[in-house]
């Protein structure tokens, strides 16, 4: 039995539920999981709803669109085998490494098409899982030609998803607006908390307790997309710049693979500059 | 506009969600927040519903009735303003402490009826809140007087629920059976791991290196029964099994408010002997 | 046999150590437990050692003095017995009343002399447990005004710290530099997430998935003061700001308490803008 | 400026801390961190120092030997580069390929000399990275010819640990004797709860709330080693036992990594079935 997702979002009325679960009552469908969220303050409905049955996606997104009316988002999701993702990278191996035993071993919900270094030194790391990767230097090159050429390599492998596994770039509003709510970055700080360069060392100087990193959707400003996944660990007065870098390795990682997951899984919504994520 | 819960779990089957939720659409009730899971395992499946409306409990609940068909537990949760509580203590602060703070400031989602300690030290504390102390001392009584003289000290104040916040006799079979999911206990251990007695000292000689809490429903056996809350905190092996008390203190006060919140709002189903809870 | 902690910190140089230990051994004491630290980047020497012996201050003071050279910051602590703290509100109970449910079981390591409000509200929590309150308003003041007569109650008691325990007011830089590191306060966010005003609005604009506290010294800098602790919880999208302030009531208290519990047990030095902490 | 660890431990007495420095003192070592500990209930003194300079382990351990008397355990630990490690694994790829990446970009501390399965199903992750690996299987076998076989092929790498990074067959004590506190194992739940097999079917049978992995030496008793670091991640009723081993899974590898590398480091000390960790 085939598995299929729902995804719809519009503006909120009584009986949307009653509604939705009609057309998929009368075609016979059983609902494995449903997720609801009403955005009372924007009046906006969310729901992700996973079910198994034959589906014609065109005549129940018509009786669908019968049954809500105008203004809504509704769509089924790809499956997740046929999704795409190309991933920019700088030099450091752990994200990349991470995501590549993932995909090699199934659990990324995704395929890694390809890699892009600004840098090459992670060439042999993504080559050893087969993976081609592409060196696009960014030196003797302006912002707009490098920004063009990387564009032009992504571009041949028509991805769903890039994924900036710590891409140390900023990339420029014009390269992002291509891809909207499409480009997923890790930031190794806790955000709102130390954005732009070397969080580390800024949360040293702060003194902070606790370092994080945050998995966010990319946006034309800097380090202020939606966030879709944070995690933390504690640190103390004995963990310099190099120590905190060290330790934030492993939380950047997970929280990066656990941010693109719930992507790849068609579980997060964006609203305004915030997620609603159906986990 | 009145604010109501419904609670609903029954044999699962198709339609179910549509169903329900058609019922309250024709009653023109605002739904503002749903919870659904199927335990496919079990076959089962859990509802609770937020709405506002003008509910016609009788009439409502027989539309629900015939829309669902038998095998059918279904309730209106009562008002947490109209649930109250009953707390057993022995001789440690904390527990009581935190919850009547929270229930002197409109925290706690029920009312303390009074407080039962078989030691009579905490009475001060309940009575610098206007809470009745009662010291039922067990010295010098056989178990099942003790429990007798409980019983009839608790059933003085008909309360929904009991709370063991660090008492530390254990409850026969007879008296727990006469409150089925309806006492709440605070372990002090991450259970399975250091059931029974001095937690801490178990965790001390075992060398772990994080220690927990856990807020469970009792039942006829002893730390077994159904869970609703678990917390942990990071030791190490400057911890003796006193400086783990110490510490543990803060994740066992935490952890019975946060669960016994969830009891009162209704927001836990008990399935066999694991907890469904809609947060 | 009596305890006692003494707290050293000087610029770096081999043989510190040696030299300290020297000294203590000679008088025949028991050393129990002994940290040590050493801030490369500032060259600066920390340790803080607690041991059991009869100890003349005076004279262990001056061969420790001889032993160490000039540029020294040596102390003996005063027993947390003696310690004073004088506590500042404005309406929140939850941050007060966890301190006297400490205070009055012994768990605070110092003792409350009283609570002074800006707001009346609290006055009978305060009460309740015999702890003199003062309510001085700040309408139909001007800031120095209300701060003077604050200055004129807290002098009364002499107080080691204040404690501002949800207290919703600036002080200006002329009533913080009368307690250079000793202004204890609680602030609602992560920082240097969200400081200032209406933290949890601020979060819940952001679209953050953990919100946390931070105990930390006053400086004559809004929210910038040296970081004690700090502590988080995960939130989602179903948090209002409402929702987030009563999630974040829990992470408050406990931060504030622990923050306040290494300061009373002189466990904290600062260091700059950071704490160097012997936990 | 060559970087030293000296690791000490033996019965507690005065002026052991004050003797040890003044041995490096009187060399002139920089003390770069130091960490002591007493366990007052074995009366038991570790001490972890990390220095600089010109070492004449021979004289300095003479010396040391000395100041301190009999009955000392004390070694200089050996720079980590020259540690290596052998691991052994059965199917899952995570752990492995964890450290495999950690390995090839010189985060591990040690070493991987080879990798040792009991399925060949791992042997392309450790060839991809130039890790020989060895097919032992146990089908066909009795336990002590394939653990004969394991040894054989482990002894020709004459490795400082072994590490079990999901190793699904129970060693015996024979085995086990000849690697004493030198087996590293992450086991895939909180010990001591869910010891033995089907750690998280037990976790969902029991309805626990937060599941966890252990990384601990290996000794004769199953499950039963010193534990050497833990970790937790919470879970929900939507957790089926295959939603919780994947999301074990994270934890699991960090959790081993961060306890292999604490021991690759010489900070962990055995002290029964303890650990004494400087971390």
């Amino acid at each position: 039995m085939e598995r299929h997702t729902l995804l719809i979002d519009c503006p909120d009325r009584p009986g949307l539920v009653h509604a939705i679960t009609g057309v998929l009552f009368r075609h016979g469908f059983n609902v494995l999981a449903n997720g609801e969220f009403v955005d009372a303050a924007a009046g906006h409905f969310f729901m992700r709803t996973e079910f198994t049955g034959v589906l014609d996606r065109e005549q129940v997104g018509r009786e669908l669109a019968d049954a809500l009316g105008g203004g809504t988002n509704m769509r089924f999701a790809r499956p997740t085998a046929d999704k795409s993702i190309v991933i920019l990278v700088t030099r450091e191996p752990h994200c990349l490494g991470d995501l590549l035993i993932r995909h090699e071993y199934g659990e990324l919900d995704g395929s890694i098409r390809a890699v892009v270094g600004n840098r090459a030194v992670l060439a042999p790391l993504a080559e050893r899982f087969g993976v081609p990767f592409h060196h696009v230097g960014h030196e003797g090159r302006d912002r707009a030609a490098h920004e063009a050429e990387i564009l032009e390599v992504v571009e041949r492998y028509q991805p769903d998803y890039l994924v900036l596994a710590k891409y140390m770039r900023v990339l420029t509003p014009a390269f992002v607006d291509r891809f909207v709510c499409r480009i997923v970055n890790i930031h190794h700080s806790f955000l709102p908390a130390f954005a732009g360069a070397s969080p580390y060392q800024q949360a040293y100087d702060r003194g902070v307790k606790i370092v994080g990193a945050t998995a966010h959707f990319v946006t034309a400003d800097l380090d202020q997309g939606p966030i879709i996944a944070q995690g933390v660990i504690p640190i103390d007065h004995t963990h310099g710049p190099g120590e905190m870098a060290q330790a934030g390795r492993d939380v950047e990682k997970i929280v990066l693979a656990r941010g693109l997951r719930l992507v790849l899984q068609d579980r997060v919504f964006v609203s305004g500059n915030r997620t609603v994520i159906f986990d």
